[in-house]
């Protein structure tokens, strides 16, 4: 490793971006690198030994509003592949970080970049992974119906569905044309940082504490980026309460696990992701 | 229900389709829907009882190949899903079967139909619904490393993974640019109905066997479509050994469950697929 | 397959009769056949297309009054084999249709048939099974604590117990000599007819709702089928709160089952129900 | 307790007799209580503290042959509860043990002798608790397809799938008409005390060999009670071959784990197995 | 066997003992055996037919107080295993029970009993074993936060997670010098004897109801050994308000398996605890 | 944080150290840090950003010779405690590593360094979720019969079993008094070094190839540190195969992933590791 060069080049990629005429923009979507990453100063420190770009991610193929359905889910992360691609192909990085908090496109940017030996790492997963380092079972607070079960989705797939005690919704959908009355999760975080609470943190501690109390949880994890900035308050209002149980959003979890992965030159197993001309088979896959 | 008026009404959808001038085409892409539908002689009885319509499926967004890694399942299910609305809206249907061993887009399908009341099935999943009604565990017989872990994958998305022993793996992978010694599987086929044998046949009885033998399945499935034709020919080389284990394809599967679901006037739960805009909300989501 | 020949040729077994004497008779134990299928409207669409015949089940060893308990079951389901081997005997049947909630003799009737090839299906199995392709979990809304053990001991047998979020007791016993103040499901179900409400059914809707909410339940099926009048009724109260959540009966559901499997000239897996005297046999049975 | 009354007063109940006229008697179906009691001399040692009677068992329904299918199963299951509830009516006895490899009955014994306070055990029963207590996973030495299946679903219906290994079958069939080469298990047990060995044992150890190397198990347990004959050698030639692993069979552990549940005042949980008239109800049930 | 030769010949070995000079005594250190064995007379009946020894533990490592946290289970589990080793090479017992309810060293003492052919039973294990024979889920009624740890470190450990419905804490934690408010157990008990109630045992109920019906608890064991004194004024006053519910404690339990494993002439499975210079090695262990 | 100070300050803590005499050292007991740490050209890379201390760990109380069995893993657990405590006492640790294959005191220590706010990592732990990050199930290749029941138990303790295909044995148990042909693994590395190859080497490979083949193993750890040498070689020498699966060992995931938690802020759950004095306590805890 010739000196001065940076262990760590990460691209980081959002989940989705949308016009700049849409009326649902939560945040920044372009800019400088560092404003478009939501809660930059929490996040900041761990990026600090890092050489990072940010892609701003595809622009929303489904309407000009977030990814919260099933379909849209599908559709931003089928946008996102090309994106995967071209990042492994630069050769400029040796990390990809997907955004967002129901991680579109997943799997498959792990199959993509397993060919270039690159590691990708993602919100939830990130998450999922960590909190099975804390304690036995983790809950999701999570903001809707809908992204509930992108969320229910994902625990399954990923296989920890015996440690996720329960998906909590505190139920602040992501505005879309059809909302009447929208309560945008950016406007409930602007309103915390004036006020110093808003009703969406208080739904986040009524239901942490019922996950705590009625469903065994011992760790707790975000499901949505656009409730990332809740993680220090919520983890600050709950010890407060008394409650020693430690709160994770994605962004630093995702960070870490990718450095971790880095460190070990390690991505995915080729088993797990083989290529479309594996050099060898197996007669049998054992669930 | 007014006399006369037919009960069925189900839109088949292929998974996919190539160009004219692909040179790796494995069955019709275009011409009268009975010619589309692979092994037609077989499913025929089946759809005697309904209206049915065939749409070709999206040609491939990836190039101009079949199906085969997760990437390409990602990328041809987003390109189907406009097509299971435009089926949802005409009107015309009240029951859409999406063809295809890998079932591509096919929760976001579900989803999607839900707003019309219109169920939807796909051949991954009827089979292993299926399969659950005759024994307590089956294997799947698939084609190729990469294809194994879409059909795992599916597995797990479906929470079959107690009742799935095995996917086993006979290696003919689908044919494709990079491949140089391509054993395309409708070749196969052709070679089957010309000699009344052929490598595939043989080695799908082998693993079957194994699957029976050695991971204790009580029932076979078929992983990809471009394998369904194996089914009567697998069965009866299995009978004449003497086991008696039912060997299922995806399209009769996926029919029949459509049917069933139209006579019981069910699509998918509003709970499992909720609506952007649900009436009602839950604090909670359980695994 | 003549022309004209009726492609559906059902046998209906009831799962007990009681003595015409019998003070707890809770439907008629004779007559003609569509007398003696309770809600007969409601199922009478399923059967359009079907020859089919009734049997009035055997009767009740144990003593004149309903079957609840373990011991009842047992012996109920011992009494209705010979019917079911009479049913294959006659050659008169492509399939089998047991009626009643608990499903008793079920896994023995299926491997009667076996040697005939005639599918056999029952209304508990098929209510999970149908309950399966809807959404990830069901809840059983059930009528006593002796009933429910019945109902627990099937998702068990059945292997749903990771798809069954719980079975909800609403207390409406069946009617027996030691019950001093009994409240007989088919007098509810009167009072219904009669007043649009009943106690039976506020209770239901409350447990559903507690199933939805508590339990992570995303379907409900009913457990006795003196109970299955209330799938529409409670289905719409249901709808009225604004869940959507579909309600499965048992008769409907083990109708359409047998059917697809008539269709798919599938019965059960021969390595799941051996014959005394198999052609292969297995070193080795997995879990 | 008065002086000299004896502690532990047991009913033996076999789970079926022939007549005497049958061509397919294993055992001596009458007699003096040791005579009917197979392999007394290994037994006998754990019966020394206690007051027993050998009830023969009931005639079985299905035909003059011993019992291997489900339906043969659940028809002397359904013949042998009169027989159970006779022995907790007549006060003579603190415990009853049901006899026979494959627990007919059991369930629903245990919920006739609830309302006596009397505890039931059986053997297939008490080999898997008395196997949970040795080490983390056993095997099931058995005789034949059709057994192997009643191994199967009590493994299930009493939650020990987890803890089983595998059934493993030396294809031994319990004699009966159809067969036309039989090979009596009784017959093997008097080559074996005649020659120090037979095919029947020699099959037996290449499977546990198996059951240890290929399938994890940590004990052996033995599936028929015409097998149980085979604990003792059994044990001896794995040891001879290094392998320190328990063999268990039914009776000895059926005995000792009735006085164990004598020892504690302990039967059934009257929530497992509710009467038809609790005296409280649950408003659900969890699986 | 020589006549009159005693059939048990017990040693029972404390968890701990405090010094004399401690201010966290709850039962006698030293004494006769009988004072020694806390609740002697509700145990008394199942040494009758023991010869028996009682060794009072090793001396706290870790501090003058009662063991609760994992290091302090640690900690006396370790000191607790040289008294095993000298038990089993004293030849003058052919069983040992491990006294207390957490389990420190039970496994460790299995392993070790094992080259000497003694069965080894602790008290925890015990009543999850007995648990599992009388119903379908059990929980484990506790006295704090750090207690609970330990039991759910068990449950995991036995591999009981299935069978375990819940453990309830009651929140009377074991005295220990940073405590301001302590409410030790031995004075709750003292209480009750006086009194006929107290603090604790009204928790206890409290909780056991909530673990019937919100848990799905169908049997209660106890977690502590300071709390099986409750064990018969619990399981009277559930019956008191109808709930057929058994409740356990772990010395009977612990005291009946390893008479039950005496009689079978067993201990543990050689391949579950192998030596360090095993006869025969496995290529692989599987979970 | 102020400019300069180092972000990671690391205790290492060996498992274990032997004396100046033992015959059965296999690596240096002290000495410079880095002759410590087998491996260490290795593992440097990952210990270039950090701080870092190593304790040469307890003598060991069991005798003077390796740790293998379950009572040597117990003792030296408990060895290790205050050595543990020591380092958080001491104020110059922000991270604490615990080397060693089996992770003896690992949760104790977790325990003990949650009341100071430090992460602690151990390698079997570290091992077991990397591997979960990088495909679904992972194999274990280890040394002895007594290590893999260690190796087992971890598996369980750790909620892994799900993720775990199999523990693989190559049969090179530890040295010790009682072998009379022992193959110390530190010769089998120095033969390794020398020759290129080695029994123990090839024997890791054939058991790999098996766990992929046969066990379904996408990942592959080592269970025993005086086996991580092999991390390298095995890697390579299954890739010269064409099996692309990645080899972990536990120094460098040990590491990573206490590095990962010190970035992220985090240690345990306080609600998983509650302390003796909890600030808040829960009615209870669910599996």
């Amino acid at each position: 490793m010739p000196t001065g060069s940076p262990k760590y080049r990460l691209q980081l990629i959002q989940a989705f971006s949308l016009s700049e005429n849409s009326g649902y923009q939560m945040r920044p979507m372009r800019g400088p690198k560092e404003s478009m990453l939501m809660n930059y100063t929490a996040v900041a420190p761990l990026l600090a030994d890092a050489e990072w770009e940010m892609h701003p991610g595809p622009l929303t193929p489904h309407g000009d509003w977030p990814v919260e359905t099933r379909e849209e889910f599908h559709l931003v992360g089928a946008a996102r592949l090309p994106i995967v691609r071209q990042a492994c192909e630069s050769g400029k990085y040796n990390g990809i970080v997907l955004l967002g908090g129901g991680d579109p496109g997943f799997p498959e940017a792990q199959e993509i970049a397993r060919r270039y030996g690159i590691p990708v790492t993602a919100c939830a997963s990130a998450q999922m992974q960590v909190a099975s380092m804390l304690g036995s079972r983790f809950s999701i607070i999570d903001i809707s119906e809908a992204h509930n079960m992108r969320m229910h989705s994902l625990v399954v797939q990923y296989r920890f569905a015996d440690r996720c005690a329960s998906i909590r919704n505190i139920n602040f959908p992501l505005p879309r044309p059809n909302h009447t009355e929208p309560r945008p999760v950016h406007l409930e975080k602007a309103r915390f940082e004036r006020d110093g609470r808003c009703d969406m943190l208080d739904a986040a501690v009524a239901e942490s504490i019922a996950a705590i109390e009625e469903d065994g949880a011992e760790v707790l994890m975000l499901g949505c980026s656009g409730a990332y900035w809740m993680q220090a308050p919520l983890q600050q209002r709950l010890r407060e309460q008394g409650w020693e149980v430690p709160v994770l959003e994605g962004y630093r979890c995702a960070i870490q696990q990718v450095k971790l992965l880095i460190g070990l030159g390690l991505d995915v197993s080729g088993l797990a992701f083989p290529s479309d001309l594996p050099r060898r088979w197996r007669r049998k896959k054992l669930l």
